[in-house]
């Protein structure tokens, strides 16, 4: 049995991007044991920009409070239990935090899951493709109520939600146009995952460029950026609009670039509507059915970014504010 | 028969207030009348915020050309006519522009629609409780889906939309406080058609005062002015609140204030709907029902400011903006 946990704390909220000592490496002994406990050990880090946000204060989570171990998702493997609902072996995904283990104590809350071992199936597509990322999407696709020959666009498109959103708009019939940051990650969209268009926006012509691939303007914006990005997008909509606002990392490490203006919002009769996805936590599993199906179809294809070692966690978290990874991004312990 | 029409041209495109000659008064020859033509006298012009949009660019309607009659609703009686639809006598609402005379011809589309004579109502309720306004404030709060016991604000509130926004609201059991410019105004609210309070945003103190007046939050925003009122209004909003984009006056005669933040829309998971009420021009009849039934019942109240004479509408779409009107703002001829 360890005795030693390895975990990263939260030691002062950021300014911008994490500062080194932002989160700071600690040791806690792991004590035995009691009835109603177990003890999983940490094997992959969920890394996702909602992070950013639980750093800085108390919106539709509490902040983590300084001190505490930083929140993360994750996966897991029970090594111990006491606990009636756990065995050993059992494999986990959930809340577990950025640390080696992870004690869970009674019936607390932090969206625990058992997942089952899926052959030729890496684990980390709990965290991603089956996991955060893939509801995320399955869900803001939802509420898009997406039809055959509309024009969806969203931004990020080449992270771990952007990208599986514009593949279920494919399933949906829908001309996908995705925004994001290279033209490698543009290349990804379009040759392997079937995007109609991908807009590089590092580009001076990109506002041009998204003009030309949306001939028929935007029915859908799904939106993960916000500020500039989302402005552009929101003066291409096409009447009643859906705009799905499921991130507005623009925001999360400068100061919120709010919206430039919202009469597009009235003259357009555009409906936006913001979403979390613990909101949907009782239809994860029909929502994973779903995906998973869509996936042995060969109709979803996820890629990963994976980095080694709790210490890296802060720089990985900095990453996806730099475009630093294509898909999912994942610290492995 | 007259021969002269009297009307109000757009002769430049406002910036800001509209200045001295914007709108320049002209008179046109009345022709004689043609087969499927009608003629009718406007009695009554109603002045609205949205004309100043249709001034400054193609948004949900074409922007009124260089030289064009003005845009803008009105209540008209036929004085001729060889139109199969109109006779002598016949009382109509719908787009009349500034103007003494309207001139029908064949199967136009002015959303021209015939009205009873009611004993006891004056006929300008149909440009207000049973016109624009009542019907935008009925369908508005359609979008809303107010349950018993929530929070409604309305900014605009004492204006000819947001007050009767407001009585609805009081129909379905809501908390309803309302955001306008001046103390008496304010005191028309409460004491005359029941809101539960009412926030002068002219004072100080009014962002503390609407913090105090909401003390459960806030579930519906029913937005008329945008900007600064929005951005307070936000900050109060519930999870899963609702906000009814109806209006961005504060926005029509100055720069666009856009938006400080949009983060709110997100972590708060708000519905945000933009509408025209010319979308819902199918079930109009619908809602002047139930209207006129409220109002029948004493649930429903309104006002009027009246400006005489059609050289005084200029002035009068000013007042709009410098809140120098309560309830419905008409121009009499």
């Amino acid at each position: 049995m360890p005795q030693v946990n390895r975990q990263l704390r939260l030691q002062s909220r950021p300014k911008g991007m994490l500062a080194p000592g932002d989160l700071q490496l600690a040791e806690s002994p792991l004590p035995e044991l009691k009835d109603g406990q177990a003890l999983a050990q940490v094997k992959y880090l969920s890394i996702d920009p909602t992070m950013r946000i639980w750093m800085a204060a108390d919106t539709y989570l509490p902040a983590v409070a300084i001190g505490e171990v930083m929140r993360s998702g994750g996966f897991a493997e029970i090594i111990e239990s006491r606990h009636p609902d756990y065995k050993k072996g059992d494999r986990i995904t959930g809340l577990t935090g950025l640390q080696e283990y992870v004690l869970i104590d009674g019936a607390e809350k932090r969206f625990f899951q058992k997942v089952p071992k899926i052959p030729f199936v890496s684990d980390t597509v709990f965290l991603g493709l089956l996991g955060i990322n893939g509801l995320t999407a399955f869900f803001g696709m939802e509420i898009a109520q997406p039809k055959k020959g509309e024009t969806l666009v969203v931004s990020a498109a080449a992270g771990a939600t952007g990208s599986i959103v514009g593949q279920i708009g494919k399933i949906h019939g829908c001309r996908v146009v995705g925004i994001a940051g290279s033209d490698e990650k543009c290349a990804w969209l379009t040759k392997d995952l079937g995007f109609d268009a991908a807009i590089n926006y590092k580009l001076p012509d990109w506002r041009a460029k998204l003009t030309a691939a949306t001939p028929s303007g935007i029915d859908i914006d799904f939106e993960n950026v916000g500020g500039e990005i989302m402005h552009a997008v929101l003066d291409r909509m096409n009447l009643h609009g859906r705009v799905v606002v499921c991130g507005l990392i623009s925001g999360y490490t400068k100061e919120d670039p709010g919206l430039e203006s919202f009469a597009t919002v009235l003259v357009k009769r555009l409906r936006v509507q913001g979403f979390i996805i613990l909101d949907y936590a009782s239809r994860f599993m029909e929502a994973a059915t779903q995906l998973g199906q869509w996936k042995m179809f060969g109709k979803l294809k996820d890629r990963e970014t994976i980095v080694e070692g709790l210490e890296k966690a802060p720089d990985a978290i900095n990453m996806l504010f730099t475009g630093g990874n294509t898909g999912k991004l994942i610290v492995k312990l």
